[in-house]
């Protein structure tokens, strides 16, 4: 095979696995938004179909050859070729260094557990969960040590989620989360609580709707690209920048999940819907990584959202949409409100704050979990400390507490620390991005566009063509260093709670 | 090949199909629903990459071989796999009895026709149509005569479409059509016009959501197996008989359109969700035609629908969602205005008697056509000159005239028959049921679902395993005859008018 021909069979199994995937993504968009409940069986049917497909079309040996050739003759190509070979060779060798029938085994441990954990949930027994948590785990090491066999298994579930990931990184990162967090917390904590109660109230869904629309305006967001829908539990999903999925919950009773919602979910919208053209039809037109894409959700959540710029520039918006809850309230306020602390049981609603403190528990036990050091049967009671020692909270039960993500049960095992390094990288972001722009101005003055262009420079184009470490090297001039992210929690509460 | 091997092979790519149509149907629908504007470009590459599949498949060596093979040796399988070769043999007949060029061809001029009729609707101009709808009816002659070389190429469109229909079948069904109903719109015209003015008004999308729950509901449609979502042209989709997809359209300034709708939508949703679990996953799990369906969703739209006794059943109903509306609307009332006659421009928007007048123009001018006895810049004149003729009005411009629906110019051409079979079928139905069951007490009772039963047992179970011309014979004991049509027709219209 020549490099010319090579190039051609990538090409051409890229358009059919691409057919697939975007198949696949819309099919799965569907079941969320639109799909009647008892379509599961029939769909889940398709989907075993589509992915032995994609499973066939990566293994072909005619396109594993041409990867193998391309990969060593990385001089003769052009650079994006060069980085989409290696992208595809690091795909493959996932599946190609695993014995078919252990990638087989993981995918049904994967869907074993994720029924038990769905089950012990509803039934509030870690019991039931436990023998299938601990095949997890271990399915997981056997995996890892196939594919990485010279890695630590932790290490290589790392890196899988966040490119250039690893313990070492990440015990110093989250060591300065807790002695940065902990302490800062406990001193919110002795101040008076703010006035959110105008949160509260009645908002109707089809006000609601309006003000999602007019935060997407606010954001710049393209609506020809990207739609909104409504889900149990929001997920934003990028078939191509040119058509982005967005999607929010309403709750009648309180108007800021879903305007945080929008303002998450828009950002990480915004990212797929700014990657390059030049990427388009590429294995690189994706995002760097989870961590990048959550850097994104949470810059224009919190970096732009819960900034006192920001409350001036929506609270009359918001007073248009609920004149009644808004009536006399100031952006101060707003401010206030949306930026109050307030240690709770769940991850998925917690503030800024505490957010990296639930992640920071998860991260402890799964480092153990992965190398023997616990078992299943421990997790609640190491959870359980945890949350008193780092929150100071009591964990009622299992449901809320060890059992409430489906991470662990879905095999997404390293995951959650990409969560609290989306932030650190927010943070350190925003700081370089303050040395150049007036960010409050601009939020003020209802042009976030010229924020969202600054990052779209440094960030958004570049889709997979540049690492995490890279593109926070662009942004910020230096590697991550969460004294960034510590440093901007600590000027921000003390400002906000005077301390 | 053996025939138990044989069978093997046509169940393997008949999962794989399946898988793909499944994904394509999903797609489709999204389109409509979700996603935003600009996706269509990548789907449409996705949609050519799957249809590549689904061809490559349909008509692979292997797969071929197994279907002549079981074609030939019929009388060793049982009835259920007999009949889904023939259904199998005469799909694959239309593929490979056509050159592949010629295949290609067929779908090149209709996705231009398609364009050009869009464009030539929006600027109310025919002459930007008339070459490409030349080019698309001789496209389709050409077609018609490599698949069916012995057929008149209009018969074999129409077979097409409704197994079993031809130009001599139809001219006489057309006939009773013209000869029934024009003469008693004209009396019908004579008569004072029924009050409609409390059908128009403000009616809140969210209460007529509402409205759409409550009547499918009394149509015993259960919402698990089948959504409803908002469109601009109401469809129905049924993926598979536990994922049907009703559409709706609401407009603020009317009830009577959303309401006919769902109960029109609702009708071809209760067909496919009636289909025998037996036939699933088979070539059979389809509905007859395209007639038969029309049937189903006419049936509940209008034989039960527009009846007396259902307005006696949804006027309170429709009085509690829009009291101010309804107020002092008693049944008959509801009864009349919905069933008020207007001839008027628009097919789909054409009352009960005036529609299949709508479906005659084109079919006298569809036939004409194909037989090259008029060409596309005859269209216009001929249409307004029949319109004038059969429904009494004139036509201001081909914008609302004869370019109003995109059948020919997507390459649908011998399907609008169809449209107005299905409410004679509707009608020979209804009257054979009406002689085993009591249905004005049913429905006025809210007990459709006993209907649905009976059309069920007769109609719907059987899915693809009889043809059109079997189902009438099962349902009424006589061949489709016309007579009913008409004579449902010219009584309720009597009744409504006082003729």
């Amino acid at each position: 095979m020549e490099t010319k021909e090579a190039i051609n069979v990538i090409r051409e199994y890229g358009a059919k696995l691409r057919a697939l995937r975007h198949a696949m993504g819309v099919m799965q968009c569907d079941a969320m938004v639109c799909a009647p409940k008892n379509s599961a069986p029939y769909r889940a049917a398709t989907g075993a179909v589509l992915s032995g497909e994609v499973y066939k079309l990566t293994t072909a040996p005619e396109r594993v050859e041409a990867i193998e050739l391309l990969s060593q003759m990385s001089g003769e190509t052009d650079e994006l070729t060069r980085l989409e070979v290696k992208e595809l060779k690091k795909e493959l060798d996932m599946l190609t260094k695993l014995p078919p029938e252990l990638y087989r085994e993981f995918n049904r441990i994967k869907g074993e557990a994720s029924a038990a954990w769905q089950a012990a949930k509803a039934a509030n027994d870690h019991s039931m969960f436990e023998p299938y948590l601990d095949r997890m785990f271990s399915a997981a090491r056997t995996l890892a040590q196939h594919i990485s066999p010279d890695k630590d298994p932790y290490d290589h579930w790392l890196d899988r989620f966040e490119p250039g990931a690893s313990q070492e990184t990440l015990d110093r990162f989250f060591g300065s989360v807790r002695e940065g967090i902990v302490p800062l917390l406990r001193r919110v904590l002795e101040k008076p609580e703010p006035d959110t109660s105008f949160l509260h109230g009645h908002f109707p869904v089809e006000q609601q709707r309006k003000f999602s629309d007019s935060i997407m305006e606010l954001m710049g967001i393209d609506r020809d690209d990207c739609s909104i829908a409504e889900v149990e539990h929001p997920y934003t999903m990028g078939l191509n920048k040119h058509d982005v999925r967005v999607t929010t919950h309403y709750y009648e009773d309180r108007v800021a999940a879903n305007m945080f919602s929008v303002l998450h979910e828009g950002g990480h919208a915004i990212y797929e819907m700014g990657i390059s053209d030049e990427l388009t039809g590429t294995a690189l037109a994706g995002p760097a990584s989870s961590g990048i894409h959550e850097s994104q959700s949470r810059f224009y959540e919190n970096m732009i959202g819960r900034t006192l710029a920001f409350a001036e520039l929506i609270t009359p918006v918001a007073a248009r949409f609920f004149p009644e809850a808004f009536a006399g309230v100031d952006a101060v306020r707003t401010w206030r409100a949306v930026n109050a602390v307030s240690p709770a049981l769940k991850r998925t609603e917690a503030d800024e704050l505490t957010y990296s403190l639930h992640v920071l528990v998860r991260y402890e036990l799964e480092k153990l979990l992965m190398h023997g050091e616990i078992t299943a049967k421990d997790v609640p009671c190491e959870w359980n400390r945890l949350y008193k020692e780092y929150l100071g909270i009591i964990v009622p039960n299992d449901s809320e507490g060890c059992l409430q993500d489906m991470h662990w049960g879905s095999g997404l095992i390293g995951y959650f620390p990409t969560y609290s390094l989306g932030n650190a990288y927010a943070a350190q972001i925003d700081a370089a991005m303050r040395r150049e722009l007036d960010a409050d101005a601009l939020i003020r003055g209802g042009r976030i566009p010229e924020i969202t262009a600054w990052l779209g420079e440094r960030i958004h184009k570049y889709g997979r063509t540049k690492t995490p470490e890279e593109l926070v090297k662009i942004c910020t001039g230096e590697p991550l260093d969460p004294k960034y992210y510590i440093d901007y929690l600590t000027e921000k509460y003390s400002k906000l709670y005077e301390l």
